[in-house]
C-alpha cells in the first residue's frame, strides 16, 4: 500500500495515477465533499480531470445497502472493468463504503482513499476495515481489504468545524497513548484549537503510523489490534447513551471521555500513574467538555458496554488498559463493581 | 482449508465441527436441498441436529442481492457472532452466495461448503470465488474467500437427473485435459451414464485437486488460473446464444461443445493431435448431443466471445489452448477469421 502524507494531495494523486498507468478512474464523493473537495481536486489533478463522479448522500445513516447498491450500479453503468480504480474522497463513511464497493465489484478492483476529515485520516482510511451498517448495527457487513493508496493531507481540514478537528484529535490521543510517553506529551502540548494545519500534518503522520504498525501485526483483529479499542468500550457506551437521549455527541468526544474512564481503570488495576489520569481528565474537560451522567445511568452504560462486539465472551466486559503510555494490555476483563467505581471517579474528576 | 472426499459426509461434518469446538452453526440451503439433503444430514450429524436452517429459492436467477440480504438478516436474527459458522448445502448457487454472505458478515465468519451437485463439487465449491449476479451480469459482485472446509461426496448425486451428472462431468473432462494424457484417457473411458457413484468419487477427487493446484498458483486469476477457462470462451457464447433463443442449455453441455471448439483451434494454432480432436468430438456428440448453429449465428457468437470478462484487452478474443493434454497455453489471442474456420470444422465434426 502506498501511504502518502502531503500538503499537495492533487499532485500526489496525479503521480500515483500516472505510475499506475492511468487506469480508468472513478471518484466516489458525498454531497459535502463534491463541491468542497472533488471539484478543486479535479481542477488540480489532470489524471482525474475527466473522471466521472459517483455521489451518495452524506451522513453515517446513508452508509447502507441502498447506497452501496447505487455505487455498484453506477460503476457498472460507467463500464468499470477489473482494471478500473475507485478514488474515495470523503470522511470515514465514504472510505468505508467505497472501499467495500470496490472490494466486491467483480470480486475486487483497486481503490484509493483520500480522507477529508481528521477522524477519517487517522482512523478509517488506513487499516483495511471496509463496510456498511446493516439491520441497525454499525459496520455489520464488510470486508478486510487494504486501499492500494491512501493520500493524507491536512489541507482539507481548513473549512471543517472545530468540533470535527477535536473529534479526530481524540483518536490521535488514543494512538499516542498506545505509542509512547513522548508522543503523548507532544499531543497534549499541541494546541488543536489553534488549527495550525501545517504543524498538524507530522502529528497525523506519526498517529497513522502507530495504527498501521498495530494493524500489520494483526490485520484480522484476533489479538493485539484490540489495542486500538483503548477508550472505546466506555466511549461507545457514552455515544450510544447520548444517541438514546436524542442528543448525539461526536464520536471523538465520546472516545475522549472513554479514554479518561480507561485510564482510571488502568490506575485501579495496573497502577497507571494517578497524576497522568488527572492531567488527561483536565485536558478532556477543557477541550471536549463533559457529558452529564448520574449513577442512574450506570445500568444502561454497563449494559451497552457488555454488548460491545469486541467482547470475546458473552457477558464479560473487555477493556484495553495501560500501565503507562506505550505499555498496553489487551483483553482485561473488568467486573461491574470496578466499572461503577471508575465511573464515580470519572464524575468526580470531570466535575459532573 | 480442510478438503475431504468421503462416502459419509455427515460423519465428516460431525468430526470437523467437533474439532472446531462445536461453534454456533447455521445451515444455508435452497428449496431443493432442504428436504433432499439437509434433513438427512441433520439426522445423521449430531453436531448439526439443532442448527437453524436459512433457505432461499433454488435457481441461479435467485443468486441475487435480495437473497443475499435475506441471508444477512437471518444470520443477524439468529444472533450470529464472529465465531459463528455457516454450512452451505447445495449447488454452486448456494456455495457461491453463502460463501459471499459469510465472507462479508461482520467482515467475515467461517463457512463450510457441502456441494450436492457434481458441477458444484468439481467447480464451485473449491477455489475461493464467491458472489452473486447483479445488474444482469453473472458473478458481478463477490469476493475471493476460501471455505474453511469443503466436504465432497458423490452420495448426494443418486437422485439427481442424468443431465446434471453429465453437466458436471464436462468440467471434469476440462480438468483432465489440463492435467495429463492419462487422466484424460481415464475420463473418456469411464461411463458416466452408468452412474457408478462409488467409482466416480476418486475421479472427482483427482479433478478437484487439479483445480486446487491451479488456483493455489494464482488465487486472484491474474495468470495461470485462466487455464481453467479452457472450453469456456466458446462455451459461454453457446450458453448465452441458447439463452437468447429461449432454449437454455445446461452449463456443462455448453462447456463440452466449447471444449471441442477449443481443441479445434488448438489443432490449428498449436498442432494439438487431430485424432484426439475427432475422438472428443465423437464423445461429446454421443454424450451431450449437439446445439444447432449455422453460419448465420457466427456474428452473434463472436460478439458474445469478445465480451467475455476474462478478455484482458477490449475487442481481443482470448482463448486457453493446448498443444497436448496437460500442456496448457493461456492468453492466446485468436482472430475472428480463425474462430469462424474453427466453427465450420466444429459443425462438420458434430454433423450439424
Amino acid at each position: 500500500m502506498n501511504l502518502i502524507f502531503t500538503h499537495h494531495p492533487a499532485d500526489s494523486l496525479n503521480t500515483l495515477l500516472k505510475e499506475a498507468g492511468r487506469p480508468h478512474a472513478m471518484i466516489l464523493a458525498d454531497s459535502h465533499t463534491l463541491s468542497a473537495c472533488v471539484e478543486p481536486l479535479r481542477e488540480a489533478c489532470p489524471a482525474l480531470a475527466d473522471a466521472p463522479v459517483i455521489t451518495v448522500e452524506a451522513g453515517d445513516v446513508n452508509k447502507n445497502l441502498d447506497s452501496l447498491r447505487h455505487i455498484w450500479e453506477q460503476m457498472q453503468q460507467l463500464g468499470a472493468t477489473r482494471r478500473s480504480l475507485l478514488v474515495n474522497v470523503g470522511g470515514g463513511m465514504i472510505t468505508d463504503m467505497g472501499g467495500f464497493a470496490a472490494a466486491t465489484f467483480k470480486r475486487g478492483i483497486r481503490f484509493y482513499n483520500v480522507p477529508t476529515t481528521l477522524l477519517s485520516a487517522v482512523d478509517a482510511a488506513v487499516g483495511g476495515k471496509t463496510g456498511i451498517n446493516f439491520g441497525g448495527l454499525k459496520n455489520e457487513i464488510g470486508a478486510f481489504c487494504d486501499a492500494d493508496a491512501v493520500v493524507i493531507s491536512t489541507s482539507w481540514l481548513a473549512t471543517l468545524p472545530a468540533e470535527e478537528l477535536k473529534s479526530g484529535y481524540a483518536e490521535m490521543i488514543k494512538h499516542a497513548l498506545i505509542d509512547s510517553p513522548a508522543e503523548y506529551r507532544r499531543l497534549l502540548d499541541f494546541d488543536i484549537a489553534a488549527a495550525d494545519l501545517t504543524g498538524l500534518l507530522p502529528l497525523v503522520e506519526r498517529s497513522v503510523m502507530v495504527k498501521k504498525g498495530v494493524v500489520e501485526q494483526d490485520p484480522r483483529e484476533q489479538g493485539i489490534r484490540r489495542a486500538l479499542n483503548l477508550g472505546h468500550t466506555a466511549g461507545h457506551a457514552f455515544e450510544s447513551l447520548a444517541m438514546r437521549r436524542g442528543r448525539p455527541v461526536p464520536h471523538g468526544y465520546a472516545v475522549a471521555w472513554g479514554l479518561v474512564v480507561d485510564l482510571i481503570i488502568s490506575h485501579m488495576k495496573l497502577g497507571f500513574p494517578s497524576a497522568a489520569v488527572h492531567e488527561l481528565a483536565a485536558y478532556v474537560g477543557r477541550v471536549y467538555g463533559v457529558m452529564p451522567i448520574t449513577c442512574d445511568d450506570y445500568p444502561a452504560l454497563l449494559e451497552l458496554m457488555s454488548h460491545d462486539k469486541k467482547n470475546a465472551t458473552p457477558g464479560a466486559i473487555n477493556f484495553t488498559l495501560l500501565d503507562a503510555p506505550g505499555k498496553i494490555h489487551i483483553d482485561c476483563i473488568v467486573d461491574a463493581r470496578d466499572i461503577e467505581a471508575a465511573l464515580d471517579i470519572f464524575r468526580d474528576l470531570m466535575g459532573i
